[in-house]
């Protein structure tokens, strides 16, 4: 992308070519690619849920850990049992936690519980629904086989062999096998941290009533919710004025505490573009993608920190979070890939020529299919109209409709690629 | 379910006919019903990701407030550009956040920002890209159309519309809506709250050295990271001995700070079941539940609040929260249902006569079909053995294979319903 003059100047600005979406996509990812890398912390197994492995970890201890019982029984050796019906004395009782190092007298039965130590000597359990006991004794009804309900030391996972592998994202599962084998915390990256800033002198916050011309900051609170519900850390949200000297401070600032920034407004052709104005001659690229909503996009690299500017339009800063931010930093924090359908239109659709458009949609499911089972979507209908403002008709939508820049109609029916938000 | 005699006597315990899982499971809906009626706080929007709506939200302010240029260009009357090309000479310009009520001399054209106001009298915009200007006037080469790149006010959403439903869970797009029309905060559900009780003479926390017969705990923790995983609050994770003076001291606890409590252990046929001895008393129903791992199974209502008790081998307590509670509570969060497929089998499994299993599996995806498409699994293989102790196992798996109580074996290929852990 080439840096394009402002057109603060009487001059008609250049129609250079624009970019495409996948090649400005495929510049930003290169550019994050770094982030992959992540210092590295140590953090408490019950507060680990939803971060990513730094390493390999390896049992350290075998589970189970010693050989104990699988049902609530009687210990036995096997060879006590091979004529039956056959009445045992019982010579004792082991429960779970017990040390349970008390051999088993030859011909005689211990009572277990699940759990609990098997006694030296004995080699199978009978489970309590298996036999008539009169608390002194014990009646077997009928043989058992040497190693029945018995589970032996190390046949879950055996000491030094892999528990998790490097990358994993942590579910509830993986917490519970780190927690028993006795781990107290586990080594995982750090988030990525992002920091936001928003500019534009018509923006106020929640609140306050508005001026003639002023409307509601929406842009940072979204994009804020957009990247914690994508496992970046968000370290910062301020806005800006359209003075230079502001923003810059303001940058500077989010520089020095965040991995990645996040810049809205400023970018486009108008008189007073202070994203542009201020981060161009830093050596930011500032140009079109041929992409609608979004078309105006900057990329900058400030002190080391990638910095994106996305155009102010709420559903442009929307989209272009989704098109060049969110697939990214979902591979980068380890989440599931954003989910792509293809589906039939409900909506016969128009789109710009030489422009790739993303259309707001909603999703149609077929509820009588397959009761119980995960359905697949059936369709997609547009949910309000193609304009970069429309955000509050964003809120009815659960997917993104990718129309192809090639495309300038679609009919009902036609199949297109859908983004699930 | 009935009540069981315990076994500590000398008694064989009668067989009682052991409950379907999903009968079980439907008494437990039942009774966790009443949570779907949750009290009402007020939240900071930015706060309110991922929270659940408590009434519809309706629009206190027209979107667009007010009439804006869609472009950055120049406003003019349309009837002022039939004859092209035409040159006007430049009367002002117009930022975004200007109040913008000068209104536009006849003849005239003046410079808009995206965004700005159109200056009373306007009715067209015409890009800047489509203009050439010298600074003092401006020479438009075609025609336009009278609202060509306006936007007028509550073509978005009018004062008044609904703008979210109650009962919605609020994504990033709710979130960046509900900014937009100027709301500071939202009323939405406060979260469900848990408190989980394991007990156990055996188990020790993280950290301690084993000493023999001890296990490490991880019921709490992998309990606390599931509940966490699905929308629920919890407010405490607590260890109990065999002791039911302690048990009974950490319920009144738990009952009084949460809304549902889960326990795990002390529910089986053992001589020391602290749980079931506690709660049987109390009115719960402790019985079997023709399933496995998790067969054992008990149900209380205390001061008001359900008391599940799931038995304590770590994978019975895993299965039993997916299978009795894990679709129960993200249906009251408002959350999306656990996926289920069905798939064929990689591997030829045996399954006890008359209960249903819940094998670990492992989905199998085919990479070359449909690049970037969303992949439903191709297959499911069994991963670690059926053993409920297992628990370093179940690490590996993705899915809980479910396999019908009335089936004892299945070949190759054979379809199966796998529930996404």
């Amino acid at each position: 992308m080439t840096s394009r003059p402002t057109t603060s100047g009487g001059h008609r600005p250049s129609r250079a070519a624009a970019r495409s979406a996948d090649a400005y996509r495929d510049t930003i990812e290169a550019l994050l690619r770094p982030l992959a890398t992540r210092p590295v912390e140590s953090v408490a197994v019950p507060a680990a849920l939803g971060r990513r492995l730094a390493e390999d970890i390896h049992a350290p201890v075998d589970l189970p850990v010693f050989r104990n019982s699988a049902m609530d029984g009687y210990a036995v050796r096997a060879e006590s049992v091979v004529l039956t019906p056959v009445t045992l004395p019982l010579a004792g009782v082991v429960a779970a936690g017990a040390a349970g190092q008390t051999p088993l007298p030859p011909g005689t039965a211990m009572k277990v519980m699940t759990g609990a130590p098997i006694p030296p000597g004995a080699d199978c359990v009978v489970p309590v629904e298996d036999v008539h006991s009169d608390g002194a004794t014990v009646t077997v009804e009928r043989g058992r086989t040497a190693g029945e309900f018995v589970r032996e030391p190390g046949t879950d996972v055996r000491t030094g062999e892999l528990l998790a592998r490097a990358g994993t994202t942590l579910a509830p599962r993986h917490i519970a096998a780190l927690a028993a084998v006795g781990l107290a915390t586990v080594p995982v990256f750090q988030p990525i941290r992002a920091a936001v800033i928003t500019t534009g002198d018509e923006l106020v916050s929640a609140g306050t009533p508005l001026r003639p011309g002023q409307i509601y900051n929406s842009n940072g609170i979204a994009l804020a919710a957009a990247l914690t519900a994508n496992g970046v850390t968000v370290v910062s949200v301020e806005h800006s004025t359209d003075d230079p000297a502001r923003f810059r401070a303001l940058l500077s600032a989010a520089t020095e505490s965040a991995d990645i920034v996040f810049t809205s407004g400023g970018v486009s052709k108008g008189d007073f573009e202070v994203v542009k104005d201020v981060l161009g001659p830093m050596g930011g690229e500032f140009g079109s993608v041929a992409m609608q909503p979004g078309g105006p996009q900057g990329l900058t690299v400030v002190d080391g920190v990638p910095v994106l500017s996305f155009p102010g339009n709420p559903v442009s800063t929307m989209v272009s979070f989704e098109v060049f931010a969110r697939p990214i930093l979902r591979r980068l924090a380890g989440l599931p890939e954003v989910e792509v359908y293809q589906v039939p239109l409900r909506n016969a659709v128009r789109s710009p020529e030489g422009r790739r458009q993303f259309l707001r949609g909603r999703l149609v499911h077929d509820d009588d299919a397959a009761p119980g089972l995960h359905r697949n979507p059936e369709a997609v209908e547009v949910v309000s109209g193609p304009g970069s403002h429309l955000i509050a008709g964003m809120a009815w939508a659960d997917v993104l409709i990718d129309v192809p820049a090639a495309v300038t109609a679609l009919p009902v029916g036609a199949p297109v690629r859908v983004w699930l938000l």
